[in-house]
C-alpha cells in the first residue's frame, strides 16, 4: 500500500490544526498509515518522532510490516525472561501517556471514536488538549488512491471468482452452512487472505434477515438464496451480493428481483462527482416505490468499502456527503418480507472524474 | 441458550447495586442475555420493563430470536415508507436516552467498556448516575452453565472434526491460504455457523508471528505449520491450535514442540478450583525455562472462551483471578523465534469441581 502518501495527508492535518502530535488507535487507521493491522497505537509528532506501540506478541509481525517507524512492544504483565529488552511493561493507555510525556506533546489529535472508552478517558485526563481527528481520517480514507483501487478491484475479483466457481457445486438440499463453506473455499482458492465479514447465505424466509447467520436449513428449489460475500486481500475488502435460484425463480419473487435490479441500475446511473449520497439513495427508493416495494427496503443503499467493509461515505436518505472521484461504494438495494422472503443485489462502484465505473461484473439474475 | 438463568444473575446484580435499570451495549453481552447478537441496546428496569433496541434492518431477526422482550427498531435517518410503524428515527444514543427518560431511571448500570465512546459520553451526560457493570458481566459470563458447556463442547468438536478431516488433504507446496480454505471448509461441513476468529495458517518463519495472516507462501516439508482455528456454533466459540509437519518434523523444532507439550500438560495438571490463573501461567513458563525456551514464549498462557473467543479469565503472570468450576479456558503455550520458526499447541479445558476436564482431544504431535 502507498502508506507514504497517507502519511502526507496526516502531516497536512497536523499543520492545519496546529497539532504537536497525533495518536492513532483504530486498527483500520493503523493499517491505513502503516500496513500493520492489529491492536496498538501509532504516535507521530510534528518533529518527526514516529513510534508504533504493539502488544508484545505482535512485535515481530509489526517489525516485518512497518519500516521507518520505531516499534515498541508493550505488555500489561511482567515477563521474567523476554527476547526483547525494550518492552514497556504497561497497559496501552499508560504506554501512550508515557511516550506523549517524553515528547512533551501539548495539543494532540486522536481518532477518538476508534479508541476504547477506557483508553480515551485515561489519555484525555493526562493531556492538556485533545482534538478528535476521527472524521478527518474517515474522510481521507474515503478517497482511494490508484494503488488502493487496484487492491480493492482484486479483492472484488476474488469474491466474484469464488462465487462463480461455486455455482456448479450448489445443489438444493444442501444447508446454508454448506453453501457458505463452498463459496468461502472458492474465495480462498482465488487468493483471499481472509473474509471482509461473516459470509451470509440465507434462503427462503431466512433471506428476509439482511444480516442472517448461515443455518442448517436446507435450501429449496425456486426460493431465493441470498449470498453476500467479501474477500479480504492485502488489508482491503470487497462486498458483493447475488440472489440465486435453483430450478428457476418463483415468478413473484423474480418480479421483485427485477425491480431491485432496476432500482440498483438507475441509482448507479446517476453516480458522479458532486451528487449527494442521499440523492442516489432516494433514486433507488423511487424506483422501488413504483412497484410498491419501497416499504420493504429497510436499510441504507450502500457504504464505502476499503480497509473496512463499512466506511465513509454512507448512502442513506439523510447523508448529504457529496460523492467524489476516488470513492468506492456499494450499491445494494434489497427487499425483505418477514416470514416470506428476502432478496438483495450488491455491486461495488468507483466514482470517477467523469462519472462511475462498476468494479464488479457478475450476472445479476442467476438461475441454476 | 439458557438465557433465562442469565437474566436472573442480572436481576440479582441490580438489587445488590441498587440500580433502577441496566443498559447493555456489548454485542456479546446482548447475545448472552437475549440470544440476539448484533448492534443495539437492551434496557431492563427493576419494574420489569424489557426493551431491545435494534437497528431497523435487524428487527425481523431480533423478533425471531428474542421472546418476552419488546423489540424497538431504530434508524438514524428518515424512511418515507416503512413496514414498521413503531420505528424510532433516532441514533442509538438518542434512542437509549429517550427510553431511559420514559422509565424515569435514575441509577443505571451500563457495560461501559463495551460501548462506543460517543454513546457512553452522550448517555452519561444525560443521566444522574451511571454505574459500570462491565466487570460484573465478564465475571458472570466466565462461569458457564451446563447448556453453555454443551454448546462450547460442540463448537470444539466442529473445529477438531474440521482439522482432522483436512489432514488427508494437506500437501506441501499448497499455500497457507489454500490450507486455511481446506480447514474452514471442514468446519463448515461439520456444522459451523461461522468462525470464532480469522483462521491462522502459518508455516516456517511465518509461524513466528502468533497472529499471522495466511499468505501465498507455499508450505514446505519438515517445517512447522501452525493451524489455529475456531468454530462459531450457536453463538459460542471454540479455539484450538495444532502444529503439523509434512514429511516428519525438523529435529530441533520437534524437541521444542515436545517442550511446549510438556509445559501445556503440566499446566493443565494443576488446574482446579481455587488455583490462581497466574500460577497456571507460571507453571508453563517454568517448564519452558528448563529448556531455555521461556524467553520465546511472548504471550499469555490462555483465556476464557464463550460467546467471545477471548473473555474472562485471562491467564498471565499478573492475573490473580481464582479459577472456578464452570470456567472454560484455553491453555496455549508457544515458542516464537523471529526469522526461524514458531510453534503452538492449544486445548480447551473445563474447570470442574474436582479439577479439570480437557474438552479437546486431538493428537498433539501430527506428522503427515
Amino acid at each position: 500500500m502507498s502508506v507514504l502518501s497517507h502519511y502526507k495527508g496526516l502531516s497536512k492535518l497536523m499543520e492545519e490544526r496546529g497539532l504537536d502530535c497525533v495518536v492513532i488507535l483504530g486498527e483500520a487507521n493503523l493499517a491505513y498509515l502503516t500496513g500493520y493491522r492489529g491492536p496498538g497505537a501509532l504516535l507521530i509528532s510534528k518533529n518527526g518522532v514516529k513510534k508504533l506501540l504493539v502488544p508484545l506478541l505482535e512485535a515481530y509481525r509489526a517489525e516485518e510490516l512497518v519500516k521507518d517507524v520505531e516499534i515498541l512492544p508493550y505488555v500489561s504483565y511482567s515477563v521474567q525472561h523476554c527476547i526483547y529488552d525494550n518492552v514497556l511493561y504497561k497497559r496501552l493507555k499508560e504506554a501512550i501517556v508515557h511516550i506523549l510525556k517524553g515528547i512533551g506533546a501539548r495539543k494532540v489529535g486522536v481518532d477518538i471514536s476508534e479508541g476504547d472508552y477506557d483508553v480515551i478517558v485515561y489519555v484525555k485526563e493526562k493531556l492538556k488538549h485533545m482534538v478528535d481527528i476521527s472524521d478527518k481520517l474517515k474522510e481521507m480514507r474515503s478517497i482511494k488512491d490508484p494503488k488502493e483501487i487496484e487492491v480493492i478491484t482484486h479483492a472484488i475479483r476474488i469474491a466474484e471468482c469464488g462465487l462463480e466457481k461455486s455455482l456448479d457445486l450448489i445443489r438444493d438440499g444442501m444447508s446454508e452452512i454448506e453453501v457458505a463453506g463452498i463459496v468461502e473455499f472458492g474465495m480462498r482458492k482465488a487468493g483471499a487472505n481472509g473474509y471482509a465479514f461473516p459470509t451470509i447465505v440465507a434462503s427462503g424466509s431466512n433471506a428476509a434477515y439482511p444480516h442472517a447467520v448461515p443455518s442448517n436449513k436446507p435450501i429449496g428449489r425456486h426460493e431465493p438464496i441470498v449470498i453476500d460475500l467479501g474477500a479480504l486481500y492485502n488489508n482491503y475488502c470487497s462486498d458483493l451480493t447475488r440472489t440465486l435460484f435453483i430450478g428457476g425463480a418463483d415468478p413473484e419473487i423474480k418480479r421483485a428481483l427485477e425491480a431491485v435490479i432496476e432500482a440498483q441500475e438507475e441509482a448507479i446511473d446517476i453516480i458522479e462527482p458532486g451528487i449527494k449520497a442521499c440523492e442516489v439513495d432516494m433514486k433507488a427508493r423511487e424506483v422501488l416505490a413504483k412497484y410498491d416495494l419501497d416499504k420493504y427496503f429497510i436499510h441504507s443503499l450502500g457504504h464505502g468499502i476499503g480497509i473496512e467493509v463499512h466506511e465513509a461515505p454512507t448512502l442513506n436518505s439523510n447523508s448529504d456527503t457529496e460523492l467524489k472521484s476516488g470513492m468506492v461504494i456499494t450499491i445494494e438495494p434489497g427487499i425483505y418480507i418477514k416470514g416470506k422472503y428476502g432478496i438483495r443485489i450488491e455491486d461495488d462502484v468507483l466514482v470517477t472524474k467523469s462519472g462511475r465505473t462498476i468494479l464488479s461484473s457478475m450476472n445479476k439474475l442467476i438461475e441454476l
